[in-house]
């Protein structure tokens, strides 16, 4: 999945051979095919891949914390060390291009990164419930949380000034920090009593 | 441009020819070569004017305001609409795409949208140390930004239920509802004192 994704990433999907796939996984292009059905299986097969490594290592892991806004803050984190390290630039590439597949595979993908927003959206909800954030829409926060974390791929480097712990921490502070109620992230800062009804619209 | 961002985006930069791309734009190819030296010169100049539209309509326009938050939620006000309506997608599509052009020509785009990122984190820079925002990483805060601005185009529907305006104000909520240290954004939060060093690191 990796090598293939490399050699799609590389050549555009449409200037990518399955000869040269092939050649890159080290198999012959009928050896290819007795794993695939086509290249767009192929791309189909990618894309799932990328989202059962996203589910396993971070979905997985975080739908049990039962505090919303820690389930969040954790979310954040696991997907953000996702991008820095568990996916490779190409899966992550792969997962953003949105055009490509079509009928059921495109349908299945899509449902796959729908249950994902939902996940947030509800969790966003739930803390908004509980006084713990405040009244914001939660589809807005949802893919507001989405573009920060997914963009990191496009500017972040490892072996920059920035540490991984240290984005996890500066975009959770930048998101969590003021969206909380109650101040208690915040070291030194006075705790803001819960309001309900805050902002009146 | 417009005309030809769209082929370039159906196609692939790859797949669309120059003949489609001259046929789009109701010119003969002898007519379009009158315009442009290559398609990869097509490509640089649908860039050039993409990043034209958002220099005119963003940051001038915001540049000149004194107070660096008001500055940033202003900014960002003007960057999502050009992404709701300013720009095409496929002018925003074609923005994104990092890795097509070559040489000086890439060399050239990317300073234009180092200058944004820059007078993003300059601006951050400026509203932290005048007490006005918490301690956090401007290039984090920049990034963070600019993700959750530019992802826009991957979900936003302007026939939807969220309108325009409501995007703005929810964006700007989520990011400096919070991260303001007095938060006079919030109608009847208490006023929370600007200290300094409030996150010990």
């Amino acid at each position: 999945m990796e090598a293939a994704a490399r050699v799609i990433c590389d050549r555009g999907y449409d200037g990518a051979s399955i000869q040269e796939i092939a050649a890159a996984c080290g198999l012959t292009k009928a050896g290819l095919y007795h794993h695939i059905r086509s290249k767009e299986h192929l791309l189909h097969e990618i894309m799932n891949y990328g989202m059962d490594l996203f589910e396993e290592q971070v979905l997985r892991e975080v739908m049990p914390i039962v505090d919303p806004v820690e389930r969040l803050k954790e979310c954040m984190a696991r997907n953000v060390r996702l991008v820095t390290r568990g996916w490779s630039k190409e899966i992550t590439v792969i997962l953003h291009e949105h055009a490509t597949l079509r009928g059921e595979a495109r349908a299945q993908i899509n449902a796959r990164k729908k249950r994902y927003v939902r996940f947030l959206e509800t969790s966003f909800a739930e803390a908004m419930r509980d006084g713990r954030i405040r009244p914001l829409n939660p589809k807005v926060a949802a893919f507001a949380f989405l573009g920060a974390v997914l963009w990191i791929y496009k500017w972040y480097r490892p072996d920059g000034a920035i540490s991984e712990d240290q984005l996890v921490q500066e975009l959770q502070n930048v998101f969590f920090g003021g969206m909380q109620t109650s101040l208690t992230t915040t070291a030194g800062a006075q705790q803001r009593p819960h309001t309900t009804g805050e902002r009146a619209q």
